[in-house]
């Protein structure tokens, strides 16, 4: 039988491990110019991957800046100077739904996908760090479902804008000079709980109706706004069986909203470091290891969650970790947390920070470029996924040379993954339904 | 003596005739595609044109697009692409300073300023429609000095953002491990009448310090804030002695706060319509009129200040003009139609029609090349302005390519423009002293 074919989204941010840039390899200065990513999607277009992934955060603490590099492009003009840096490409960036005004967003989106002639997507987050609530005049995050109330009443406002201009609404007649049919140009006069929106929208339909909607966030509150509006969700599961249930999970539970099962793709995070032998890529990752600075991660994950360990030692025994209902931060990140502690049978705060150090709570995958693709082609075989977000590692042969140069090839000659694109748009790339 | 050299900005709106599409030579189809927008940068660049600049918009009513097209993409995507496409010139947006949040727009602006390698500008506009307040929450706009005071107390908020990391925070010390050090980079902590952020921006300090800050408005809380933090003044007088007042007037006051008169640059919007004869281009404007629906264009105006004159017939005499204070909305447009109606002794309804469809509320400049470089030479001599925002037209040779291929190379030739960019950023190139 032949092989499935696997989605993969490449995530474009420098490198999952924070120590990369102190590699010798490693051009600190290149990670701020625009050129470098411009390059990077040209080689991800040219072996036919489907989409180039960034997430992104609204605010910082002084000190999460020291030991690793952040974020310097804003998703929007990086996407749209993406955008008019390819041609076939997805561009799926990450926009929060608690600290953008839907008109806002839904004109950008659009934008985007007028400008890449319909290959953008939106990964929606909510936000989880009180240090973004801070600079939007709040001293802490809304708390969690009412950020995904918030989030639902948003998809509905900016689904009504992008439908707000019909599809045959441009006229354009020389002869009367009609330009626009005004009765097909729609306000929206949306009022809810949280919005007040008239609309309608300043330009015409984005070309693939809407863009697509992508969402992570294994909540409650999140899996239920994935059901029933997401069209690919993220996930980070730690073995296939949980993806696999997860995965069936959110198919049955969007059937229940009225939509067909394969209308939602579930795709993995994936974070490779690899090459021709595993002797080689065990070598790199002692390498890079030995460079974290191993509380500094453990710090970070810490004002990820809200759970505070710096006043222990690390010889203490590690105290039960909190249910990750309780925190009002990246719920998903204490349930990764629970899952490595479970799987590594971590017992002291000394081995959680070691585990931490060498990445075990991230979808980590060490091995010759040949495991990684036996890996990727298990999951997808088995049902778990449809696909995969691959992080590259970093700018070296072990992270997206490996990734671009060797592990899409070999999964390409085994018959798992295109040679080329499909669709037009990136919605038609994915096997998604048109948008209604 | 050798002649003043000006500053020219390019205005990459579609047209200032809304109906240029009408044209048998205008490509529609075009007009939505960003390959057209990417072409006519590239050659304004060929030609050392200061910036491209664009207007904005943030709702528009169903009718308002009837007859003419309405903007497709937004400013923080379509700037971003067009930094991605050039790489000298300027690149100046325009955004609200009333329906966006100042975290959001720093960081994009600081984002589109290390994308280009600082090329960007920011226009700052309060909004002036009820249609974009009903797409915010609002049933009408915000009270006019009101929006001014948010505006300035915006731009106080983004240029904290701006400089809360050092110039010298990144220290990518590979040894030590630290890669920004904390005690560069700062929260702003700012607690206002209408902003509370705390910061510091997610990303290292713009290439220019700030993006080159720009503004239009003549009202007096305009003008006022002008004069406190504009580089760049937009301005479309009706002759040049009134454009000399308004000069003299912003160095002045500019002066009384403490800055350097020559730190702020007044430009002039001009729309030229031109060919190589005074007859040929007098042909295409008869054109251009026949096919302008004169009662929609004076609608727009009417929506623009608020002044209705729909229940009146064209014999009847005009009414006297309202006071501009008296609108919450464009005071800018009363003021303009005011020295209209003065300038060409308008009685009647029917002759505000008219003369509304002829353009001579705008910056209109008919004339053969020679005569219209003649005309920019005359204002930048007398002292009037330092330069001009030049509208292209349209699309056809009296528009776009008469700018580009004749007006520019004759103000070359006279030495009147400069033939190449004299420095790395706008900043520069527009002679402004660094940012602070």
């Amino acid at each position: 039988m032949a092989p499935k074919k696997m989605i993969i989204n490449l995530d474009i941010r420098a490198s999952q491990f924070n120590a990369f840039w102190r590699l010798p390899e490693t051009d600190v200065a290149a990670l701020y110019d625009f050129e470098t990513y411009r390059r990077l999607a040209q080689r991800a277009e040219a072996v036919a991957i489907h989409a180039l992934f960034d997430a992104d955060s609204l605010g910082i603490n002084p000190e999460d800046a020291a030991y690793t590099p952040s974020r310097i492009f804003e998703p929007t003009g990086y996407f749209s100077a993406l955008a008019a840096s390819t041609s076939r490409i997805g561009l799926i960036g990450t926009w929060s739904t608690t600290f953008n005004e839907p008109f806002n967003l839904a004109r950008k989106l659009a934008s985007l996908d007028h400008l890449s002639k319909g290959r953008a997507g939106f990964n929606l987050v909510t936000s989880a760090l009180d240090a973004a609530a801070r600079n939007f005049g709040l001293d802490e995050l809304p708390e969690h479902d009412q950020r995904y109330a918030r989030a639902a009443e948003f998809v509905e406002v900016i689904r009504k804008l992008w439908t707000s201009f019909d599809a045959d609404a441009l006229v354009a007649d020389k002869e009367t000079g009609l330009f626009t049919d005004p009765g097909r140009v729609h306000r929206i006069d949306h009022e809810g709980t949280f919005f007040k929106v008239r609309g309608p929208l300043t330009t015409f339909r984005p070309p693939q109706g809407w863009p697509v909607l992508s969402q992570a966030g294994e909540s409650e509150a999140g899996k239920a706004l994935a059901a029933r509006y997401a069209e690919l969700v993220y996930t980070g599961a730690h073995n296939r069986e949980t993806a696999k249930a997860y995965r069936d999970e959110l198919r049955v539970r969007a059937e229940k909203e009225g939509r067909d099962p394969d209308s939602i793709k579930l795709v993995q995070a994936l974070h490779g470091a690899m090459a021709d032998t595993r002797a080689e890529v065990e070598d790199y990752m002692a390498r890079i290891t030995a460079l974290t600075p191993a509380t500094d991660e453990l710090r970070r994950w810490e004002r990820m969650t809200g759970w505070d360990l710096s006043a222990l030692a690390e010889s203490d025994p590690l105290p039960p970790l909190p249910d990750p209902r309780s925190t009002n931060n990246y719920q998903t990140q204490l349930i990764r947390m629970h899952q490595m502690v479970e799987s590594e049978g971590i017992t002291t705060v000394g081995e959680l920070i070691e585990n931490t150090r060498q990445r075990k709570h991230s979808k980590l995958v060490v091995g010759s470029v040949g495991e990684v693709a036996d890996h990727m082609q298990d999951w997808v075989e088995y049902g778990a996924v449809d696909g995969f977000v691959v992080g590259h590692g970093d700018q070296t042969r072990y992270g997206v040379d490996a990734v671009l140069d060797k592990l899409v090839p070999e999964l390409q000659r085994r018959g798992a993954f295109r040679t080329e694109y499909t669709g037009t748009t990136l919605r038609e790339n994915y096997g998604l339904p048109a948008a209604p």
